[in-house]
């Protein structure tokens, strides 16, 4: 078949994307700051005969117009995390970033630097065997996909005057839970929608010798943090998926001070609107009468971030990347469950009206012992830079490729 | 009477001390780190005539032999507190120290430079009417009161052979609850034993999406601090006066990442040896307990610190200086409850097997509106200088004073 | 079709079978006494020529055996619950019964009158028609579903060796949450294992204003309730079906007396065994820790009651029924996921290392406004006796029918 | 002294007493039903000459004049306990009552029927010896202490008509914490105000496999439990004497429902009006606002009974008191904190504006061993008898007794 063409043609540029693969590793940049890794990728498309252009700040979008035929997008998020590499590679990050005033170090610790050589490697492969295929490919690469904002800001800064129309809009993210080598997809709800809100509540400070001076907010913020499990306990139906973490409570800072005030940070998961909806509604619901209940002085604050749309995968866009998932990968094409993580790819496609399938690969040999997405340990095996272009090329056939 | 001669002899050096007052109140020093104020207050003492000698880094020593008689010991703290003040005064301190490896404004936000000054204008007074009276004055200059170090480390570093043994060990604190001009002694327990304690608990961190693969120590540590508020509610009598209070709860950074651990900071008081054991036991065993429903992977680390000992204040020693008290304050003289507070005091008298007497002073013309001790706003009456140096000359006289 | 023949059959006793559901339904009898009923049932097939046999106290076995051919067993359960009726029909519940020697009204408020009806129209049908099909059928009414008790006590009674083994076991439930007409089934997980634990947790009594001369059982309960909403919400990955419920808190009966102890009656769901599993180890872990934190006295008392086994449809069995309802019932046969109740059923034929297949019916016209399962207004359409009846004739055809 | 005359007269009637005060013991009756125990004491009353009154359905009243001189009034309260007494003794009760419709054992479990024979004795010596004494002794039998009715109702059905305007109103109670044979008084605050509240709150029922399809009222309430621990924990001076014990919980009877409500007994203490108010209302607060965070469908109720006034005894009337206690029981005079428990003794001085003093005997020899008030094994010795009636002539003399 043609897509077994294209896919030889991936030998070809194999070593040297390697060699990129480590150098982006080594230089992994925050969310919405990849200036480098931005021009780095564009300087690698240019190489190829593309002619990229920026979209926003650090957003690169690169067409190959191949003659008539479909449209498929392809999207790899760009983006690296604050976390201290501890993977013990020879190319681990070194680098550091300026975050909220503190320098932190910095770590590919998501795999999204994968993305980036998978989605070259396609694109190489497509340029190199134009005859096989009929139609154009577009690659976006996005960046800030983990603080949400970057598919916003690529839809922002005109994504969709920029490139045509596009049939189908695909993604993809290296996964420690399914082994090296594997593909899996699944039609409907398949990452969560996710929230982050920033939860302020205020008690009145005093001498911790004398509590009814003041307004206890650690009592009051503690009363929070065991009132929200009742809300997946008790609220959401049994069967749904709901998830509600507080990740962070912060309060005080000597024994025999009662402060002012204490922050959480809660972080909400759901893999449907209502329940989404519910959740925060609860959420707020539970914050005010705890403060009720606390006679806090003062409103409590609650603001919303890093806010992640349901992913959702179109049922006919699935099912035929699923059966050209079976031709290509048999029985590399593994089941999967609705995953627990998020992904602001859905905006991408919404913003063209786009019928889309994001898929995963694996990337460590055994997911029993591999680490998890963030982890400083984070490391999937070279191998998956040619699973994740082989990937893209075989989703991409059943639009693209001559039969 | 011999006291009132002595007490005329304060109006002499009155400017003077107003103007260090001013200094020291500009420059404060965080505890056990007094080197400035110890050297200034020596320069002082040496400048008076007098002798004085460092007992261990921050403490300074001085004696007046003035002939037979009882050895009566006074003492003063001298530390500051790492608080911005926001007095307004033209004196206001804009000293900066480094605390634990960051920058902190400091200021004597408790009224240590009142002591100091008071206790330096009552020597100057003994020395300028030295046949008013007789026996030994002790000066006693103590660092640390803040952290319940410095008492500790004076007689570490030698307190008890540098000094006669005294016959009584008198101690005072500036207050805002009284009103200015006013002083006031108690018999028995007077201020509280308190303890600090840093609780940290673990659990397992992982994804906020996956709490099934983690442990959450945030829920954890919530539970723990509901549940240490049934230990004054349920297990201590009524009667008794006890606090637990948690000053300081944090954990985590991100609201999607369960962290691996929480740290609690917890302040105890109690007016009774066995309700501060009991206290003590009851929140480790609260601690123990919730970890165990939580199936914490590890045990908790529970470190004491800031242990202050119960300040009781001896009956005929406390009568004496009460009715000292009546015969030169009046109706300046008034009653006091058993204080909130805290102190280290205790532990120089016990070092000596001494009997002791511990007095609060009115430092605020109003005690409705004054601020708290440790508050931004803590500035006492220049006038509480004087007050502190005539009660410290009243509550000696049963002692050294010629009828 | 053959089936299509006995499905007539039905209507030949029809109005004799509504009466008989009327009278049923007017005297309900709690679990495991089911003396009247299961008197009724016995006489009632009798009367078609059967010789029925009761195996334990209540439970009724009958067998039609019609020459060479599969075995198929079908299981109606026979009791009612200790509900009043308010269901306003003219044929509701006078009866009572005696319950932890209190006597209470009682009801057949979740349609097991129904499930009898429809078997013994089933059976009148098939020895109506006997030429229409070929083999046995066997006919299990059992006793005492509602507290899990029954079918345990059928299997302990020696029901293995009172009838054949069934090629396949068959059983049915009336829901309001599908419409009257439709059928449902469903592979593998369908009805979740639950059980019911009373947990009683030992304070020490006091007066009420002396809290320290007592341990509080009502906090340590209280503590316990929501430290159990931590389980679903933290420890059972977000995507399984748990369910931890407290039924029922009681403790004390004065507002000024500490009482001893305090019993809570917690229920647990679960569609997976380990699952389950972990509910009740977790439970138990928070109740010993939860009594630890308070220093409870005296270990707690943890009784597992009214256990339900986990309802798995075989898989080939179903499929053969779903089949069946398919050619049927049309688009009555209506899709369904799991269900959250529990059954007993399951141990029938998990006794007879057998094959099962549970599916359930609708019994009310409108799901959106149908009362729950136990609710006082519980009253099926009386259509439903029939559309049981033909559910037991379609189900069994696989098996019996000739062709 | 005179009273010394008086006392002596106390041996006549003894053996008498004792079998009157067996009797009783074996027949208590419950607050405010007290029939049985009224006639009783009118039969005696009359027996010793007096014309005894009924106030009220079962209070008794009666009037020594005894020529010029002050008025004094002595309340002995006289209901029984709904306890089934467990304390050995041959004289235990085996009554019983109907309470609430159900019958229940009941007990003299707090002596009232001590301070009903010790009145009595008292009575009958002052009656022996009317030439030592001189003035008006009014003797009060007093309904319904236990349930805060009593007082009030003898106040409602015109006690203060009924009687001269005392110059002081007297009243004591059996206690086992002092020990046998001594007395104690305090002047100010001696037993606490005291309130039960009844609060009911709610949610909605549902199974309890479908939580979300509820709202779970035994979550809130336990949520509303653990809150009102911080009430006394944070909000109240830690050096007031405070309680909020919540002594019942009730809601629910089956595991697998999830009731409509939660209804829970609470009571208060406080020897201050502010403090009593505040825990009133800060119990209101967390009530409905832990209502709000579980979106409850319906307001709480909140009802307020059982309501005990502070016990305050005037500072004139206890010195003079006291100082008789030193000269009669020397060092069986014993000093005492203020109680824990609660009295609406002080309804009756209140009524006529006149001061009072309250006072405690010791019933137990030893403390350390001795049962509570209310507990099923009180039974204090019988030597008390003599000692409240002695305590009620010493304590009268200095208003009665010729010097």
């Amino acid at each position: 078949m043609a897509v077994d063409d294209v896919i030889d043609a991936l030998s070809e540029g194999r070593d040297a994307r390697v060699e990129l693969y480590k150098e982006l590793h080594r230089s992994p940049e925050l969310s919405m700051a990849e200036y480098g890794t931005a021009d780095r990728i564009e300087q690698e498309l240019t190489r190829l005969g593309l002619e990229p252009v920026r979209i926003g700040e650090t957003g690169v979008l690169a067409i190959i117009d191949n003659g008539e035929g479909p449209v498929v997008a392809m999207r790899a998020d760009i983006d690296g995390l604050p976390v201290a590499e501890a993977s013990g590679a020879d190319y681990a990050s070194t680098a550091t970033a300026v975050l909220d005033g503190e320098t932190v170090p910095t770590m590919h610790a998501c795999g999204h630097d994968v993305h980036i050589v998978s989605l070259l490697g396609a694109i190489e492969a497509l340029l190199a065997r134009g005859d096989a295929w009929s139609g154009t490919f577009v690659a976006v690469f996005q960046p800030g996909e983990e603080t949400a904002e970057g598919a916003r800001s690529m839809v922002a800064a005109g994504l969709v005057d920029a490139m045509p129309q596009p049939d189908v809009f695909l993604g993809q993210h290296v996964m420690p839970t399914i082994p090296l080598g594997t593909v899996a997809a699944r039609s409907g709800p398949f990452m969560s929608a996710a929230a982050s809100i920033r939860i302020t509540v205020h008690g009145r400070g005093t001498h911790g010798s004398m509590p009814d001076a003041g307004i206890d907010p650690i009592v009051l913020a503690s009363s929070i943090v065991l009132r929200l499990q009742t809300i997946v306990a008790r609220e959401i139906a049994p069967s749904q998926t709901a998830v509600v973490t507080v990740g962070s409570i912060r309060a005080g800072s000597k024994s025999n001070i009662i402060p002012d005030s204490a922050t959480l940070l809660v972080n909400t998961r759901a893999f449907d609107a209502d329940v989404a909806a519910h959740l925060h509604s609860a959420i707020e619901r539970i914050v005010r009468a705890e403060c009720a209940a606390s006679r806090s002085p003062k409103e409590p604050e609650i603001e919303y971030y890093d806010h992640f749309p349901l992913t959702v995968n179109d049922e006919a866009v699935t099912e035929k990347v699923r059966r050209s998932f079976d031709e290509h990968f048999g029985e590399h094409h593994v089941p999967v469950g609705a995953m627990a993580g998020s992904e602001d790819f859905s905006i991408l496609p919404a913003a063209f009206n786009a019928p889309s399938c994001f898929w995963v690969l694996g990337g460590f040999a055994d997911p029993a012992t591999a680490p998890g997405n963030h982890s400083p340990a984070f490391l999937p095996e070279l191998e998956s830079l040619d699973v994740g272009a082989r990937a893209i090329l075989v989703a991409s056939a059943p639009w693209l490729m001559r039969s």
